[in-house]
């Protein structure tokens, strides 16, 4: 059944051409940068039988694959079904939920393998990648995730692979000034993937502010199903964040400590999620929207002191606040933010992300300030924070000041970049749809007829289809 | 919008003050607790460095973390997606479902940490926790999840919170006696998870009897979708049982065989289900509630002899048996149970963990009976059963003996626990529903408007919304 | 409430006596078999502490079981949600989906261990199993789940169950004459898996013809909540399948190199697949029915390469391809396939296992044949391509052409196999449905009753139920 009322409206949303163009020209510059650039890791490689030799190990176990792959697997689950289903909230947009975010993920990750490369591994003229760089990789794209949870349902795909490309390259400069140039820790991206992700959204929203989005504000909530399907998101971020801020910690204790203080933070923060869901409604009931995001705020504020000795209570603390935070700025800041500041944020990222980031980069700078040998033992101090070669002499609370310091860097990077990628994407060329289309999955998916037989007979075959 | 039918009913549901006020005082206590009980276990302490030198490890593999961590990420995801969406199977109790059971178990893992910790992790007056705690802990809860089952719909946020305090507080002793006192082998938990939890659940349902139930019948079924949501959690439960019941056995050969004999268990499981699924049927066809339901009760039924040489063969067997007696049990057995005692059990535990969790624990006491030298190795067999110390001159028929034991204690604890804590959850101030709002949502969950407009109008945006 | 309709049609498709007798004949004969053969291998053995001594292993952590069980339990996933869920798209076959998957897989996985050990696993009389055993008899299955997606909605349990029989024999003859008389390297199963399983299938179905399908046209098609349900399953196929081709390569670069060149072949397909499923339509929109299956492709088409030193550009570029020739082929092979060869596929499986597995075939072979010791090392070369015992003077270009021939054996034994399995599924004794019922749970499930009441007035109590 053709539906005329979308051709030919204000809006060219027709991506017959545009949208291959861009996903196949950018496919083939992947192939030949992949062909000049990467090579496998020496732990990959088919000369490993000798790599191992050098480096005295004397079982395949030592393999950095066996200390990472379940935890790099978990974090893909994060980013795909995570994020993905988080965002099928909304009752008629599930395909772009879903279907997007895999695309712009999928594109994500081999341009992040490309960028973080050239900062992070590249050798004689060769990127070498192994598992640390796929989740490096799915940590970059995270950021992106995000970032499309503030546009979601107002974008077309083209703009979300623009987007992608400008994010993904921005994300890779400000980790390696954070990490490289600061020395900061940053283990499960509080400052890295989410205050940058967050931030920068939320300044694109702002820069493609829609005056007439309320044409479309029947369609931007849920049905009883779609929050259902949220709710798979939902739990599989929820359980797999121990994984996420542990992945690429140092091998051993700091792998450890990291899930257990991620585990701890997440536990408190849905008891104070429900608490003050229920508390902030007249009526005292609990309200899914919270349940389905302010419940991880605990998970985002530990990114960066995870690996850290932050101790279960204090993880406990900081899951305490954030769900507090988070669900009052759910309540309170969200209809804030669009009404006064024309900040419109489909998913509520400021609430999730941003937020909760931003207190987890002053967790992670208080509890580096405040580390002694005597709590880390000498050994562990040092190898907590890398105190080693030119930063050998640095000291805790020197560490807390260039912590803090990511946090300002991290800022001033989402900012700056989501202008200019808002700015990018304001062009009238990139086909998204007009505002009374927002949200709806018909302008760019084949949609299902669900007829009215179909509600109706589907169990009664003997009434006629179509009275 | 408004629906005046549910205030001034006959029973107060609002929550508005009392579920805060109890997740907040019960959180501030969890932090108190841990800040002066709860430290990190040498493993993912940061003095790791030393440790392993003192412990004579050679490399960061052998922490105890590259050995359970895969384990304990599956657990984790039975506990939450696993329990949370099996019972998502109501109509409209989806939200119920996943929600509260994600509340009761994020606060159950904090004061499982606490409870299990006195009794098995205390040294010096610290809990020592490290990714064995943590899976500890999620078993714990396990048998929350399970008791949940028997009373879902019927129930009120906070009762499930009070149940889940207490539940947990008498889990932990029941575990220290058995595992303890009593010498007992109980890995994958078919005494302490399943055979307490379970009659635990039926006994709080049975003095929680509702006369008038029969006024929410219509609600206390399926419908098509949310029966596909619930064979998420039934796939998942059931695919990682083998991570169930291998994720605390000894490293080695021990979780090798618990996982590979419960593999074997859950397959036969399987065939028998469907078989007496159609069988007891006039009509012949299968039911989706055997299916989500009785596959899973060979992962039960092997819980305490997974880790022993049940053997492949003696697992199908199990395997085999309780696929039939759980699909039976849900025939005959439930109404029974309801029509005849009084028990109004809505999900079946009884024959899902009930029978099944009886059935493990005799499996467990003959395997362990009918162990020998000869079968297991001399050093084998000391270390499958821990003969050593006081328990050095224990035989195999002693051990089955203390197994068989184990069963007994499990049932009393149960018994009286459950009296004890249904009794409190009969008092009127806990805000559970009328019987004719069971089953419901809209109870305790702001619910999004299915409005007719969304069912029919959802592709045809031509038609005006509201007629 | 009975439906006469179904009663005394043309079709008997009652199951009552036929399924349930099926179901428990053939597991007793599995619990007899594996009896007679079935034990533990050494490192899941309780004579494992002797075993270690023996084998000079010094810690725990080198028992097989800590190499491959993360993946294990991936590729698990893959199977029973992975499939099942793939396959829910049918508006009303979502219970027939994940249910039939779910029982075939079953009953699969057990006849697999026998099968695949008598070939592989046999020593003095006995098979011995261990974790890697377990991942095989869940690929052999992964063989019939595709074969499965051909016939989907159009067979009755008996058929499936049968079918299962059959093929896993078959897949074991198979793969026994790839892997140990041509000794061709197949870890992903592009050739045994997919190439088989899916011509298997496709030759099943072909023989299966059904003229009359169109009466039950209105039912093959999605709904909107049944698509969001099947990405469920596309999403864990596509993270998860770097743990498939990698789950039983050898221990070290080999397990690390083959995730990450699924990774990158993976991420590749989704961007051709996009382009390709909005160019192919004349109103450019985007087609689940591609983004669900296509996507996929890409890890298909590494099945057998990807252990090799691929490198990540060509399997980008592998991805490449396989995107595009998948998707177009679901645009316009598949109804050529079914209007002149009558072969009816309903999941597309030609598109998304078949031409991708020849593909992935001919991508190892190629591989194969241009391996040097310049680019895997001398020791890699030969541990890549196991060159020992009799086989360590044959050749990279000859082993290039016993994969070649890998390919060949595998389409004539699936075309030979389906032919005769396709033939004995045509006996009218096995209670297949008429064309009219089919893609229809109705005929063999319990299916709760949608009344109108429950989509009406769900949310308004007030209103009464039947009007």
């Amino acid at each position: 059944m053709e539906r005329p009322r979308h051709q030919g409206m204000a809006k060219n949303t027709y991506m017959r051409w545009r949208l291959p163009l861009v996903c196949l020209l950018w496919e083939v510059a992947m192939i030949v940068l992949f062909g000049v650039f990467v090579r496998f890791s020496p732990e990959a490689d088919a000369h490993w039988e000798e790599e191992k030799r050098q480096m005295n190990l004397t079982s395949d176990i030592e393999n950095d694959f066996y200390f990472r792959y379940p935890s790099f697997q978990d974090v893909h689950v994060m980013i795909f079904v995570g994020f993905g289903f988080l965002m099928t909230f909304l009752k008629r947009y599930g395909f772009g939920a879903v279907g997007f975010n895999f695309l712009i993920a999928a594109f994500g990750i081999q341009w992040a393998l490309l960028m973080q490369g050239w900062f992070h591994s590249f050798k004689s003229g060769k990127i070498l990648i192994g598992v640390e760089n796929l989740i490096n990789a799915d940590f970059c794209v995270g950021s992106v995730c995000i970032a499309f949870g503030a546009i979601l349902g107002k974008t077309s795909p083209i703009q979300l692979l623009v987007m992608t490309l400008f994010q993904v390259t921005l994300f890779a400069v400000n980790e390696y000034i954070l990490l490289n140039l600061l020395h900061v820790r940053d283990a499960g991206g509080s400052m890295t993937i989410h205050t940058f992700g967050a931030y920068f959204g939320l300044t694109v929203t702002r820069i493609l502010y829609r005056p007439n989005l309320e044409q479309s504000k029947d369609k931007q909530g849920s049905v009883y199903h779609s929050d259902l399907f949220a709710m798979i998101g939902t739990l599989y971020l929820w359980m797999y964040w121990p994984s996420f801020n542990s992945a690429i910690s140092e091998h051993g204790d700091a792998q450890h400590r990291a899930a257990i203080n991620t585990y701890c933070s997440l536990a408190a923060c849905v008891l104070t999620t429900m608490a003050f869901s229920s508390m902030l409604q007249k009526k005292g009931k609990l309200d899914m929207v919270h349940i389905q995001n302010a419940t991880l705020a605990g998970g985002v504020a530990v990114g960066t002191s995870a690996e850290m000795m932050l101790t279960p209570y204090g993880s406990l603390i900081v899951g305490f606040i954030c769900g507090i935070v988070s669900t009052v700025g759910y309540v309170y800041l969200t209809p804030f933010l669009e009404s006064r500041l024309h900040i419109q944020d489909t998913c509520g990222i400021h609430n999730l992300h941003a937020m909760p980031g931003l207190i987890g980069g002053i967790v992670g700078a208080v509890t580096a300030a405040a580390a002694t040998e005597d709590v880390y033992g000498k050994e562990g101090f040092i190898k907590a924070f890398d105190f080693t070669g030119m930063y050998r002499t640095r000291t805790a609370s020197v560490q807390g000041g260039f912590q803090a310091a990511g946090i300002v860097v991290s800022l001033l990077m989402a900012f700056a970049g989501g202008a200019l990628v808002g700015a990018i994407l304001k062009l009238p060329v990139w086909g998204d749809a007009a505002a009374e289309n927002c949200f709806e999955d018909d302008i760019y998916w084949e949609v299902p007829e669900d007829e009215e037989s179909d509600v109706y007979h589907m169990h009664n075959p003997d009434k006629p289809a179509s009275p």
